[in-house]
């Protein structure tokens, strides 16, 4: 019988652990000047990117995103077996035209800001289930794309609040195969969707905090370990006032994550000088600081294992004013340097 | 050496079939009307459900769908390890609050009137790469939901043109298995998104056409089959003219599919007395027929051999006003009898 590969209740354990074998990286302005700035491997000043709309320019960030990974890795589209890709825009249209243009076989997914993450997930199980041998995960968001969908028309300006976070401009992507040189990913715990009530569409960091908790606090039941079995927890976008919430809730269920815990969204921009509010959030936010400082991080040996969850909020941009709740999701990846 | 678990570009073959141990299928009173009535599980006459808006009689109408496969089968959610969903909603909020309100650890897909098959795809991966032993894969579509969202206000009762299909209003799931009795899943078909510049949203049929055609015979190609291998090959919603197109695409290859060749869309409903033009759509189409029609022709040993092939129109609201064409996408997957 061969080893078991679930754990728990929700926790996938790859017994051939694919890897990471390169990223690629496409931030706006704003990011290239947050802490993060010289972790990415592109910077795109112009958020139309020289096309004639912020649509057309996060389509090809998503794209450059894309080719920049398989640039790095000699690879040509034809040698990818799978691209799953998502996004922000309505029908994640980025993602669609990104696919027809790289015309690699396509699975699209959704899971808001953790798209990237779910997108590791199935790469992985694709690959460890022997059915790839190399997967192109890569998502994308922009700040004015998503603004205009999500909150008010973008050149309005309107006066943020507090707790809102700021949309990262960018995309990133990854390319996961059987063999290889790179950080590995040795588990994934697929989230739960869970909903505390919250419905304030400024606040997504509330949305999503008790989500992020249950499937870390999930993601070490099903595995046995103890919260400093890793060297770093790092969430998608909760955030400055998500993070903290997240953590009280793991330690009400007595994990101490105090030290070890960090999320992308407070990581990619400097928050007083960047008027960035809560922090970063959208697909791009956990894709690029990832896929760049993390992963870098992981290479250099500076963090050896790593709990990754990507956290996404549930809603469009009628929901709360139908006066709808905010569900949350997060899926956990484990990435460790080999 | 392991044998190999994909063949050709873009074909999964799964070594230990996967089951299809049960469907649930919902329809609204239209669809219950059509020559395929008496094949679904649960009729739904009023379009609200119950519901204060037709997002929430949607949602619900997925949860309806979802149970009922749960209950056919005698199990609870908490024996579910992995819940696949998609919908048309922007965001795919129906199901994310399904997925909330059931709590089974949850993928959100997206691939347009195709999510039901992608579902299927990948959670086929997932079983037979050893990864889970039961998957729940479920979708919806409502009519009045995606009217006004891809169209005009449904009370305007604007005139539709001829080319134009008719969104089931329903929601199809099945559970996949293991082990256990019914057909099984023994290939899948990724597809890849094709553009060919049709950028009429009041004709799905021709933008999907295309991609269904490349992927039904990229099957052929990929698996060496002839065309008659299967006793039936079955779109997801090309509609009439679809249907004629895609078939004039696959013979241009070399492969003979008439007299064999159907789609979702056309089998749904009367179309002179149901007045529903080119033919059924949307999400729940392919879903409530292969779930419901094709599923008991194989269990009746009617059909041996089926190819279905979920078809995608991968636009948004925005994107044809905005002077964007239509890529589609095809996602097909063999079921067998056993």
């Amino acid at each position: 019988m061969p080893a078991a590969k679930k754990t728990g209740q929700q926790t996938l354990v790859f017994r051939n652990p694919p890897v990471i074998v390169v990223s690629g990286t496409v931030v706006g302005g704003k990011e290239a000047q947050g802490p993060l700035g010289k972790t990415f491997d592109l910077v795109i000043d112009d958020p139309y990117h020289g096309e004639k709309s912020w649509e057309h320019a996060e389509r090809r960030m998503l794209e450059d995103a894309a080719k920049t990974a398989l640039k790095k890795a000699g690879l040509s589209q034809q040698e990818i077996d799978f691209f799953l890709a998502g996004d922000l825009e309505n029908q994640i249209l980025a993602s669609s035209f990104a696919a027809c243009s790289l015309g690699i076989p396509h699975l699209g997914l959704f899971g808001a800001c953790s798209t990237f993450y779910e997108g590791m997930v199935v790469g992985a199980v694709l690959i460890d289930g022997g059915f790839a041998e190399k997967v192109l995960v890569a998502v994308s968001s922009h700040c004015c794309t998503a603004e205009k969908q999500f909150r008010f028309p973008t050149e309005q300006g309107v006066q943020r609040s507090l707790a809102q976070s700021w949309t990262v401009t960018g995309a990133g992507a990854v390319i996961l195969a059987s063999q290889g040189a790179g950080p590995v990913i040795t588990h994934a715990t697929v989230g739960k969707v869970i909903d505390l009530g919250q419905g304030d569409p400024t606040n997504f960091g509330a949305a999503m905090a008790p989500a992020a908790a249950d499937t870390i606090v999930r993601h070490f039941q099903d595995t046995g370990r103890p919260a400093d079995y890793y060297d770093l927890v790092v969430t998608g976008d909760l955030g400055i006032y998500g993070r903290e919430l997240a953590q009280g809730l793991i330690g009400d269920h007595g994990y101490q994550v105090e030290g070890r815990f960090t999320d992308c969204g407070i990581l990619i921009y400097d928050h007083d000088k960047q008027d960035t509010h809560a922090g970063g959030s959208g697909c791009a936010c956990s894709a690029v600081v990832t896929g760049g400082y993390l992963l870098q991080q992981i290479q250099t040996g500076k963090l050896q294992r790593l709990l990754g969850v990507g956290t996404g909020a549930l809603l469009n941009a009628d929901s709360p004013k139908q006066g709808e709740t905010i569900p949350g999701i997060g899926h956990a990846v484990v990435i460790e340097r080999r």
